[in-house]
């Protein structure tokens, strides 16, 4: 708590794609490209947009191209798109989107069950898309999933991690995201691991996407900001779940991240009214309430009125 | 985050006062005692177990006596039950509470909402509560709730806060618990409000309360740890809600507090696999899902099996 929480934190929003992507419901694409463009004007610098995946992997995204197509772009916002491979990237750059973000896990077992391949195949697949993507102007992020942990294995070995960052560090990519895919993270964990990966990167260069699984989501943003990350993946209303945790929170909650920023005194550039607005016409898109707090709480400044009674 | 983490943090458990005051499925008292008597073996040495309030104002809770009279007192466990006045306190003497929680307001407003009096004429109410509890071996407890934020007025001034405290402490009070009563703390007010208070207060005299209505729970436990408090109030389940707040989070949940300091290596002497086994019989008590994620989640060490076809 001798933290100096003058540097901004810049949040990543990824509901419209790792929080849609296990929605059951399907979301019209005219409702994406409205969330999607409603996200823009609220501020954020980052939206992760969509994912170019298989069709029968993902069938909740499987328009990718028709999003990308209809959404307004506003200057300055850098559109992500997710990709599994050489013609997920093939398709994504057709689409016109800024950055490419690509995915493997630290944990073997995880890799293998979510890629059906080992994380060497999947480098090597990498490989392709950095030859692909190279001199044609558009950024690669490469994610480490399971970093903090795998439901399958249990702990991961942070050397490893670290291995693989490199990995992404030598394909010469401009982002590597840190992933608590499952929630397994804990902020002491967080903060030294953040440490050591700041001793390779710069701040601007490293990603932090946590879950609320366990309810730590937020501890954990705060572990990282005190060890110096500035960049976070969040999710509006906490859209996204996990499938190994039935009713559990799926991705941090981007209203209450902001919210804690504001309250705290950390600068965001996110207009959490408006962000509250959005957040709250979710439950009607989807069917079902969504985890955040201060979507259903309001903020401290809004206030209630005395009891009858009471003057 | 070069937090020493060697220190117990000590949890009070309250769900069977602030988790079910505003339950509206009323709960038998072998229930409730069943209830207590299994907090009692899952390691808990202070367990705030009923009130002695009208019951009118809380009929939830109007079986105070029966539910003290019905326990199994394990040694080394205190009992604490809360009372608004010097009836409540003859009460609570009579059923043989080991500790009585008085509260007031930090903010006039919520006072008189919901006592009904100035914080002045809840203090000198105070003196007559301490005269009855002097010399009878019985604890006493001073609660200040809305510490950190008021839902009628907003921000508190912790000078006022700080006058509060005092006041306690002339009382001669054993305990005092500063309680954020809508969730509207912030970890970085926290940690300053804790080191001041810890200025005039030993820690083993503190206890923090803290509500998980913006999602801020967790991360406002670890900022106090981090100041030097050792004592927190926490709800099975997360039981317990806030009427300010329709469908968020009540007090921070007992089994994601006891699992975070699991994680991070802080003892608390909570039998977490007990804990997790209770909680998870609320939902058929209560009728509803509680915010709870660990429940629902599993620990981390919970594995769960490769899909099929992965070896």
């Amino acid at each position: 708590m001798i933290t100096d929480y003058s540097q901004r934190l810049i949040v990543q929003e990824v509901s419209p794609r790792d929080g849609l992507q296990i929605e059951p419901t399907w979301v019209e694409t005219a409702d994406k490209v409205q969330l999607i463009d409603q996200l823009s004007l609220a501020g954020f610098t980052r939206i992760e947009a969509g994912s170019f995946v298989s069709p029968k992997a993902i069938p909740a995204l499987r328009d990718g191209e028709q999003v990308f197509q209809g959404i307004a772009r506003r200057p300055g916002v850098i559109y992500v798109a997710l990709i599994p491979n050489l013609k997920g990237a093939q398709r994504a750059l057709h689409a016109e989107a800024d950055e490419l973000n690509l995915v493997l896990s630290a944990s073997q077992s995880h890799n293998r069950a979510n890629m059906r391949m080992t994380r060497e195949q999947s480098l090597a697949a990498f490989a392709d898309v950095v030859s692909l993507v190279s001199n044609s102007g558009v950024s690669l992020n490469g994610s480490v999933a399971t970093t903090f942990g795998c439901p399958f294995e249990g702990p991961v070995d942070e050397d490893v991690v670290m291995r693989l960052v490199d990995a992404y560090q030598t394909f010469g990519m401009q982002g590597v995201t840190l992933a608590d895919t499952t929630g397994m993270a804990n902020p002491r964990q967080v903060y030294r691991l953040v440490r050591r990966v700041l001793e390779r990167l710069p701040a601007s260069a490293l990603t932090l996407h946590f879950h609320n699984t366990r309810g730590l989501g937020l501890c954990n943003v705060l572990a990282a900001y005190e060890a110096g990350a500035r960049r976070f993946d969040a999710s509006l209303g906490g859209l996204g779940g996990c499938p190994f945790a039935p009713g559990a929170s799926g991705n941090i909650c981007t209203e209450d991240l902001v919210n804690l920023c504001e309250e705290i005194g950390i600068d965001t550039g996110i207009d959490l009214p408006h962000l509250l607005k959005l957040s709250r016409t979710l439950p009607s898109l989807l069917g079902h309430e969504m985890p955040g707090q201060v979507a259903k709480a309001g903020r401290n400044r809004d206030l209630h009125p005395l009891p009858p009674g009471i003057d």
